[in-house]
């Protein structure tokens, strides 16, 4: 029967008219193809994760290159399984040659918790008698345990319990009705769920008790704002239209547009990858590589309340749940406005079947105003063009937060990160009275929401014009001599003072708010022909707090990526999780990914290497009460700019709203309107 | 002949219908009451400025608080004229009364430059034998001088000369054809313009001759653009269109929209001012005030090359030229795009007679993206909200740079101050194989940029829930006990460290990056009844280089009010302008504005009392190519976030484009979509 099922998927691959691009996500049928196979050689397993194992580098390069002449990379999966006994299996399956490649047993690890792994947990604490016992004291009837929920988080790390069971923590709510907002009715314990087992191993139970909240419910629902008065009606629509089409072209997961080309991918874990990013140059009259691939590699986000047992909140959103497996399927109209463009994400499930968000990702233009513009003053001569913006995003949900992701292309050469926070705060109750003692605000009576801070982790594969790039750091700094001085007499002088990172210890480096710190990846072997500097991308980003959990502490050694804002390493094909492969219940000691790649290789050359840049970059979160009962979007973003990479401004040749220039002014001509908007209007 | 229209303006000021709110500009008709008082009792005068001199704040509260029983706060007009030998006048006419109230010689001060001053002195220099002398010595001959062109700047300070004449100095081009980028062909001498005796009273000439680009012309004017593979041909059209109307309300020069009212006003000086902003509380059921003013109150851009005369450049574009005076002319469909409410400026020219921008100001609505979101993770039970944003902005053009002015109202309570940089990068030449020394780039042959800051100072006078407020500094900090202590034993422990600030020398602070400094704004009589914690609006600016000119240098004395990035003072009629009223040729000693006020009662209490806060920001400019010919717009950005302020989310009752309840999705029921929107489209 499964060897039948085999053959078909077998047959079908076979027959697909169009091979996929190397970089594509695996199809629904390469994942039943990989699930099957697997099953058929290791008998019944849970799936964890079946995603591309992206095609080694150099073979890629080779052939992006020449794809004529050069030998097409394989098609093969990553696989994560599990069997009984929390035995964890990493594999690869060549599915070209419909055989399993590799396969072992890791011992010691846990993968990620799915969506799956998380669903049954609830049910269980619901029928646990301990919880049930925990519920009666705060004051919760037997009778109302199906109001009881959970959201279930993996443990992170509890010293008493290790990195061998596969455990979760269960965040214990309560709902009076089922469409209140449970972050309103926070209880106060603490499950341990062993998934292995299938129960409840353990309560954390605080010393002070806090009985459930007797404050209204906090909603937002229809229902909600209709008691409450009811919605806005003074807010008339805006239609967004483009009635010609998109200015972007799509060719399997391949994006052009405006110069730029894209190969959009996505995997159970990062969400969206963004591939062989290029950009055609006029001047130079050819495709230049910036970009071999982009990624958000990981995040945490650290809670900052020391009672026990809250240092276990600091959920590693990617690495424990991932951030494609909680991408939300996008509706038209709602998340997204205008002429849309979606991409449906192909998973694998717990028992191996393909399943499919769709509308996982958006693509979409947006108008995004001036894009350059300059009046002379002697006679308002002028040019004046506006911008435009190409936009990719998903929107994923960690149980209570939403993160918003936009990764936006603009005409000027420039890629943009733009991250959005909403969805609900974390919530912990709290008593009449009670002092947060500076670790949280009381955000709505009876609710806590603690001090956290979000950081994400960007992993950049640079490819500016070429793999072997250099990374330095650029500090606005104050020229030598004293005010008086001949040679800086009346103290202005100042210049960008460069660090050249040749080691990745070198490269470990924190942010500079006073000199606006900035971080240049260079290709030293191609000079600007004017300004002689190395052509470039600038990385400009300015929300970035250090890590506040202390050096040696639980989330410092965990989350070793967030301990700086970059660091530099040589690129490799299997480097791509900071915080490790399997992050659930690692302990940090010692810690994984980033700091132990460094540290088998301290002294690795970076200079014109090929190489990685790891950003860690987010906002430290002080709840409000305006944060609840859902917060409103609060944006970070960073940008990757191109310095000296190109001769002039590249988007030059993007026709104006108006010109006029002083000749035609002089001669009473009417300048340059072919492109004026006629949609607007005077109001 | 002058009394007849003297009359004739009364007349008419009395027959206007309503009269103007006490925060309007001053209307064509009111500049000319002014301009003709003036001239009968004064005679012949230049007219540097008349604008609103704004009422004094106690009458104006207590006029807001009740309109109908109150005197309402009679126009005055406040004057800057300038007779003949340089003499500056500086009065104030009461145009309800019709007379002058004040008029007095103010000695050894420059008001600003206009656009007049400014026209006048290319002309003189192209006839000027020594600036033709200089133009043959680097290869233009005298019969081209029409193709010399001069963008004339402020002197800043120069000590050879003083404060006494009113001067320029004159940033040379050249322009091959009248309609070449006179920044590709920039000469390398520096006359200087006596504008009382209308000459060229000396040239700044260096050691080192550079003669005139032999480069082709960098241009981007349809031509050339034409010329080079003409206009990219794959950008569609996107509309943006508000059938059924805009949501905002004009009622004069009060917008009202989304619950905020906010009073629109201008002047030569700031451009854009706010003021009287308030949020229509729906929880408390009642207007709230929040910002009594804010504007950009100064702006200092100083260049980092130490050769002289480039120590010179250091534009106040505000104090010295007038952000309202160098304002563009908006235009529909390409300034603009949407559904634009324009609002016009009223000035006067030099002769005292009004002058007109039209389109000075714009406003509109933008979609905003996600509002807030929140999917359960259980059932996929769902809201999601769009957001709307609301935008009053100006352009100015300073020389060669533009300045693009966004004053953002979110539904979230959020202002934000958007800034984007475009235009021509200020130039100098370079020979051939010349060192910049690293003080500027050559972006082109031939031409060097010099790294310069763009430094704004962002003027907030806060009325949070009422004028006595209290500023904090926030610092995200660490708390206390070592990893492993009892206390903090996982090292997870964070808050917010906070100081209050109660005079002007603790409120002298720079930004932390590390630490994610932010500033609130707080009503300490009135505590959030959730958070306990004092309403406030927070300031969270993360683009905030420290000043690079050293201290004690022409620069720091010059532009005390950028030495850091917030001072806090006791609120004071007179204190509008933070480098001082008159800015040109002010030496530094001692510093105007900011420091003097400072100086003057340093240990002023600013706590629970009427404040005023002054954040400098902006950003560091190391030029590449690609910001030229013209640069793509450069964005800066900062918030004023509502903190404890509310007490919950303001903008819940927002109508969303998609919701559906935990019960909905059980009983599959279709859930609220009425806001849904229909113009989007699948592609
Ligand atoms: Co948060
Ligand atoms: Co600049």
């Amino acid at each position: 029967m499964v060897l039948d099922r085999l053959k078909q998927l077998a047959q079908q691959v076979t027959n697909s008219v169009s091979p996929p691009h190397p970089f594509d996500p695996l199809s629904s049928l390469e994942i039943e193809t990989a699930t099957s196979l697997v099953r058929a050689e290791h008998g019944s397993l849970f799936y964890n994760a079946v995603t591309l194992d992206e095609p080694k580098k150099a073979d890629m390069l080779a052939w992006l290159a020449d794809p004529d002449h050069t030998p097409r990379p394989h098609r093969i999966a990553d696989v994560v399984a599990i069997g009984r006994g929390s035995k964890v299996f990493d594999g690869l399956v060549d599915l070209d040659e419909r055989k399993i490649i590799q396969w072992k047993e890791t011992p010691g690890v846990q993968p990620l918790i799915t969506m799956e792994d998380l669903q049954v947990v609830e049910h269980i604490c619901r029928q646990d008698p301990k919880v049930i016992e925990q519920c009666g004291i705060i004051g919760i009837p037997r009778q109302d345990m199906d109001k009881v929920y959970c959201d279930p988080w993996t443990i992170g790390y509890d010293e008493r319990f290790g990195s061998g069971i596969r455990l979760q923590q269960a965040l214990m709510y309560y709902r009076p009705h089922v469409d209140d907002n449970q972050y309103g009715f926070p209880l106060d314990f603490c499950p341990i769920f062993d998934a292995d087992k299938q129960e409840i191993i353990h309560i954390d139970v605080p010393k002070e008790r806090r009985p459930v909240n007797q404050a209204p419910a906090s909603n937002y629902h229809p229902t909600a704002v209709k008691n409450s008065g009811g919605y806005r009606t003074d807010l008339k629509p805006i239609n967004i239209t483009q009635p010609e089409g998109v200015s972007f072209k799509v060719s399997g997961r391949i994006i052009e547009w405006q110069n730029w080309s894209v190969h959009v991918g996505f995997n159970y874990r990062e969400g969206i990858v963004l591939n062989n990013i290029t950009y055609f140059d006029r001047a130079e009259n050819k495709v230049r590589p910036i970009f071999y691939r982009l990624s958000l590699a990981e995040m945490v986000v650290p809670y900052g309340n020391p009672e026990h047992p809250h240092h276990r909140k600091h959920a590693f959103d990617l690495g424990e749940y991932g951030g494609g497996y909680m991408t939300n399927s996008l509706a038209l109209g709602c998340d997204c406005k205008g002429s849309i463009h979606y991409i449906d994400a192909n998973l694998v499930n717990r028992a191996g079947a393909a399943t499919t968000i769709k509308n996982a990702i958006c693509i979409h233009e947006e108008d995004a105003g001036i894009l350059f513009k300059h009046t002379d003053f002697r006679d308002d001569s002028v040019v004046v063009t506006r911008a435009r913006k190409l936009i990719v995003s998903h929107v994923f949900t960690a149980a209570n937060y939403e993160y918003c992701v936009y990764w936006i292309f603009h005409q000027d050469g420039t890629v943009q990160l733009e991250i959005k926070l909403t969805g609900i705060l974390n919530t912990y109750p709290m008593n009449p009275g009670e002092d947060t003692k500076g670790w949280g605000t009381q955000v709505y009576p009876g609710v806590n929401a603690h001090n956290h801070q979000h950081l994400f982790c960007l992993r950049v594969d640079p490819n500016i014009d070429g793999p072997n790039n250099t990374v330095f750091q650029s500090d606005a700094a104050q020229g030598p001599g004293d005010v008086g001085s001949v040679e800086n007499k009346y103290g202005n002088a100042f210049y960008a003072k460069r660090k050249r990172y040749t080691n990745p210890v070198e490269s470990i480096s924190d942010y500079d708010g006073q000199s606006t710190r900035t971080w240049e990846i260079c290709n030293e072997d191609k000079l600007n022909p004017y300004s002689h500097k190395p052509v470039s991308y600038k990385l400009v980003s300015r929300e970035v707090p250090k890590l506040l959990p202390k050096e040696g502490g639980l989330v410092w050694k965990r989350a070793g990526f967030s301990r700086h804002a970059v660091h530099v390493t040589k690129y490799n094909d299997n480097q791509i999780h900071p915080a490790g492969r399997h992050v659930p219940q690692t302990s940090g000691d010692p810690a994984r990914g980033l700091p132990e790649w460094i540290a088998a290789n301290p002294n690795e050359n970076i200079a014109k290497a090929d190489i990685v840049l790891w950003h860690t970059f987010g906002i430290v979160h002080f709840p409000s009460p305006e944060d609840f009962p859902v917060m409103p979007a609060e944006p970070m973003t960073l940008l990757l700019r191109p310095r000296n990479f190109f001769t002039s401004n590249p988007a030059l040749d993007v026709p104006p709203s108006f010109a006029k220039t002083p000749s035609e002014v002089l001669a009473g001509k009417r300048g340059y309107d072919s492109n004026k908007d006629k949609a607007s209007v005077l109001v």
